[in-house]
């Protein structure tokens, strides 16, 4: 345990992302406290999701110690850290309404506001290198929505220019010698979150702002699955800010 | 001169970046044919412009050999290359008006369509570490607009995603280790780009695919800018993509 100050994390979310990082943090001694909308019909579901990832009770069984809880009783069970595994197009609203377990704590929030179903206008993935439409973009981000809706959580926005994968095992590319960034208002939430990258193998962490960055970071994405695409699908790469 | 098909190339762009490629160009042994609105107007001025490089007419004289004309002539004057320095709020409308001069052409492109003027929301440069909002944004880009716009003229979307004076000179950074990006619908055309950057000193140059690809690079704007003011501004440095 590098952090001596947390040892229970909430991870909100139960995709790839959400499991790469609960699995990353128990293993280096976290308790680790994951949030689910419906802890049943999570346990329930006995078919692979739309990623293709095995039911979440098959990878539960395989990752003993794991407590799959409420969003709210996974956010209330952490003593610091919260992190948004939850998909951006639902995020807002879900953090809102836990915003009661999150007071106080830093969220860090890797989510991407891509527009799905009936609001996509394209379908995903593209066949042409591109991720369906952002909303917000541009001109605001998800990362600076939630800072405003939660005024008394210390939102961090980091590990969105990644795959959660690569986020949680820096060294599996390039012997981890390639840059992660962060984004906030809050300098010691920014400095915890830089911790915990740290515990995660990162040497190399650029602190880009406010979280006004969080508009830079997300729209990073189109970018992110162009040269994912062009590398070959699967193929995880690490990017370098070498100066 | 790396490349012995193209000797005489036209660089549209009287600004920092047209003068940094139209620069080391003639370094690099080719004829440069630079295009220019009005070429008495840009003679004329006597002050810095709005970035704070010098006077045209003091430039040219530090550069000999380096022809000054319109828009037009310059493209005309070409024999393969045309490099797109026109600011994004204004080059569709000046590449559509000279696409006579352009036609069966590879037009490399790397302008970031900002708003400027009435239609920016905020001013330049932001004291908050993004830039002015882009438009197209997201759903389409630039290079798409040029490309759809100019259908016999083969455009590649490259150099966006740096500083010029980088772009042109990779190996003052990390000696050169790291990454250029082309995009485009013609291969011909970023084997052609591709090799202008390899004389330029670029080593790692990704092939994104189809000009679709110009979205990620465009909006990879504010990623830059934000990285660019976290190292400090006047910091140039470059991004390896590590695999």
């Amino acid at each position: 345990m590098t952090n001596t100050k947390t040892t229970k994390i909430a991870v909100l979310g139960t995709g790839g992302g959400g499991r790469a990082h609960a699995a990353r943090l128990a293993e280096l001694g976290y308790e680790v406290h994951v949030g689910t909308r419906d802890v049943e019909a999570t346990l329930a579901r006995s078919e692979p999701d739309m990623m293709g990832n095995p039911p979440y009770k098959e990878w539960l069984a395989d990752h003993p110690g794991i407590q799959l809880h409420t969003f709210a009783d996974a956010a209330a069970a952490a003593d610091e850290i919260v992190i948004n595994g939850i998909d951006g197009h639902n995020a807002l609203s879900t953090l809102t309404g836990i915003s009661a377990c999150l007071s106080g704590k830093v969220v860090i929030d890797y989510a991407v506001p891509y527009l799905y179903g009936a609001e996509m206008d394209h379908p995903w993935p593209t066949p042409w290198g591109t991720m369906p439409k952002l909303d917000p973009c541009d001109t605001d981000s998800l990362g600076e929505q939630i800072q405003r809706a939660l005024p008394d959580v210390k939102v961090v926005k980091s590990f969105v220019t990644q795959e959660q994968e690569t986020v949680v095992n820096p060294k599996g590319i390039g012997g981890g010698d390639h840059t992660m960034f962060v984004a906030g208002e809050d300098s010691d939430a920014k400095r915890t979150a830089t911790e915990l990258l740290a515990a995660y193998g990162w040497s190399d962490v650029l602190d880009l702002g406010g979280i006004v960055s969080a508009r830079g970071m997300e729209m990073y994405a189109h970018m992110h699955s162009a040269i994912g695409l062009a590398l070959g699908l699967g193929n995880h790469f690490g990017v370098k800010i070498v100066r």
